[in-house]
């Protein structure tokens, strides 16, 4: 891959430079990535993920510099709830596509990290063989204050790792909470993990999680559990009747595999393949993804403008005196609302 | 009830006033809500669905107005699948609170109204005992451009009930999408009403809907599906041992009843009744209810920074432009979002 034109105004990489001797130009990170260096390409990414704001306006020359050479992959969701075997089937897919020449890129979105830092991927020893594969790229999942802000830094990164060349992206998320709208809001395929056991677990899932997914695994089938994870498959291929067809015009199936034997992982890969070239055909694909663009437009939006409102010391200081009088029953919410929504304004405009 | 202090500013009445002739003062509708004068209460309610700003402004000055006298109530949400037998459900549970001295307010939140304008309670002879009761009021549900906005406008709607004298106010919805949330979000106790027939019901429900409920309360155990109703009550209640327990204390109960005969309404108003001693005395009710005073805040003061962005014609003419940008694939999200944030705080600070 050769890099022609990152669209950085070299003033601004400049003035970047300057402002903190320590970082390097925006061509330094952009060049090293685009080069496949993997030593620049996990700068970049502590980059993203820092909360200086030198650091993160770096950042998003960086982001804006790989834009060009984004977006040549495969992008694939991965949930399941805790206890699933989300690690060992990912070891196993990733040393999979390795063999069939594919670069996996493997990241992870956790919401429970905002308070342990990282507890998915973040023991790289859970996947050993894939960790010390050169054709591979594990980065542990980003810690954030909000789930708005670990999505944000998993799309930049997401964008990086296309431009450095890996070709397959697996976002990993944990089954249990928000997430995975997420990481379904930045995939172009999602993959639901499911426990060998009678057909009630799907109770355990919430249902607009097996709605998002395009293909559901029943992990473990193998050796005495074998049989169990066929029945469930059964299972779920009924329960999934119930649920109405796709917009993607994909009709979901039920598989069972073994990250330990490597069961059913490349036929998991065939069905990404047929969905990807289907949906590439019928126009979904790039749909999808435009719709994805312009959703994190929209929260970008969302997000600088609650930034920008609650970063002012004056409207945290009233937000606060307001919040007693609500407390209180004295004042409308909607009313305080209004009155700390014009101190803002006129003080801007002062 | 008397009215000691409507907390209106006499000026800001007056000035509104003149703006705009046909529109009465703001000391007119909170005396006569306050009065109990219906025809007062529709006219105010009208002001608070009405797009018009003038109308807008007034309105929060209203319930602003309205507001020491609102509170005193139990607001009860009632969702269930369409088909569930809501109206039939309500016109009974209604009469029954009646009979009982309560004068109960009956509001509908409806998401499909934004495209039918109005489809659950909209036809009023689906109550036509409850419509012509002098001690009852029914309103048809709000529509609006988003759900947020009707949100804002049954949170209103319910000040303007209670100060009205209506001391419980039942809330509607339908248990199709987001709007269960919404209305789970403005009420003290939350109310599933689920069909008669197997198990496998539960999970036309969203499992969030049900862990929300604080009663699943099964329909149409009349005649001959009345064993049908009983059985399912079983599942069901078997069901909900897979439910984490409730933050506020309380353990949902599964009853059987009918619209039609009447059964199981007083049972119903019983748990009622008790979770909201229960929830007074351990204290949850009150900080729920702060809760939510305290989430209408947050969603008013979103709501309020959106639109004062969009309602830029400029802002609203470069996100064009940037959109057909970011569609291209020339412009990271991001990056657009951060033009657009500058565009506008320049544009306010110039």
């Amino acid at each position: 891959m050769s890099r022609k034109n990152t669209g950085i105004n070299p003033q601004a990489a400049r003035l970047i430079s300057s402002h903190s001797r320590k970082l390097k130009t925006v061509d330094y990170y952009v060049d090293g990535i685009v080069k496949g260096d993997r030593v620049v390409l996990s700068q970049a990414i502590t980059l993203i993920e820092s909360e200086t704001s030198a650091h993160r306006e770096l950042a998003h020359q960086i982001v804006a510099g790989c834009l060009p050479f984004s977006g040549n992959s495969i992008r694939i969701g991965i949930t399941g709830a805790p206890g699933v075997g989300k690690s060992t089937f990912i070891e196993s897919f990733g040393l999979f596509l390795i063999e069939s020449g594919f670069h996996p890129g493997i990241l992870a979105i956790d919401p429970s990290s905002q308070v342990s830092k990282g507890s998915i991927l973040g023991d790289k020893t859970r996947m050993q063989y894939l960790s010390t594969n050169a054709a591979a790229f594990i980065r542990p999942s980003a810690a954030g204050s909000s789930l708005g802000g670990v999505a944000r830094k998993t799309r930049e990164t997401v964008l990086l790792c296309e431009a450095a060349g890996f070709d397959i992206i697996l976002i990993e998320t944990v089954g249990v909470g928000q997430s995975e709208t997420t990481v379904h809001d930045m995939t172009d395929f999602f993959l639901l993990l499911l426990q060998p056991g009678g057909g009630d677990e799907l109770q355990g899932i919430k249902r607009g999680i097996v709605e998002m997914a395009d293909l559901l695994a029943v992990t473990k089938a193998e050796g005495e559990q074998e049989t169990l994870a066929e029945k469930s498959k059964q299972a779920y291929q009924n329960a999934l009747h119930l649920f109405p067809p796709k917009q993607n015009g994909w009709t979901p199936q039920v598989v069972t595999c073994s990250g330990i034997t490597g069961k059913g992982v490349s036929v998991i890969w065939e069905m990404v393949e047929t969905f990807v070239k289907q949906t590439k055909e019928n126009g979904f694909f790039e749909e999808n993804r435009l719709k994805q663009r312009l959703l994190w437009f929209q929260e970008s939006i969302n997000t600088g403008l609650k930034e920008r409102f609650f970063n002012q010391p004056l409207i945290r200081e009233q937000q606060q005196l307001l919040e007693s009088q609500i407390s209180s029953g004295n004042l409308s919410p909607f009313t305080a609302a209004e009155i700390l929504l014009k101190l803002f304004f006129n003080h801007h405009d002062s």
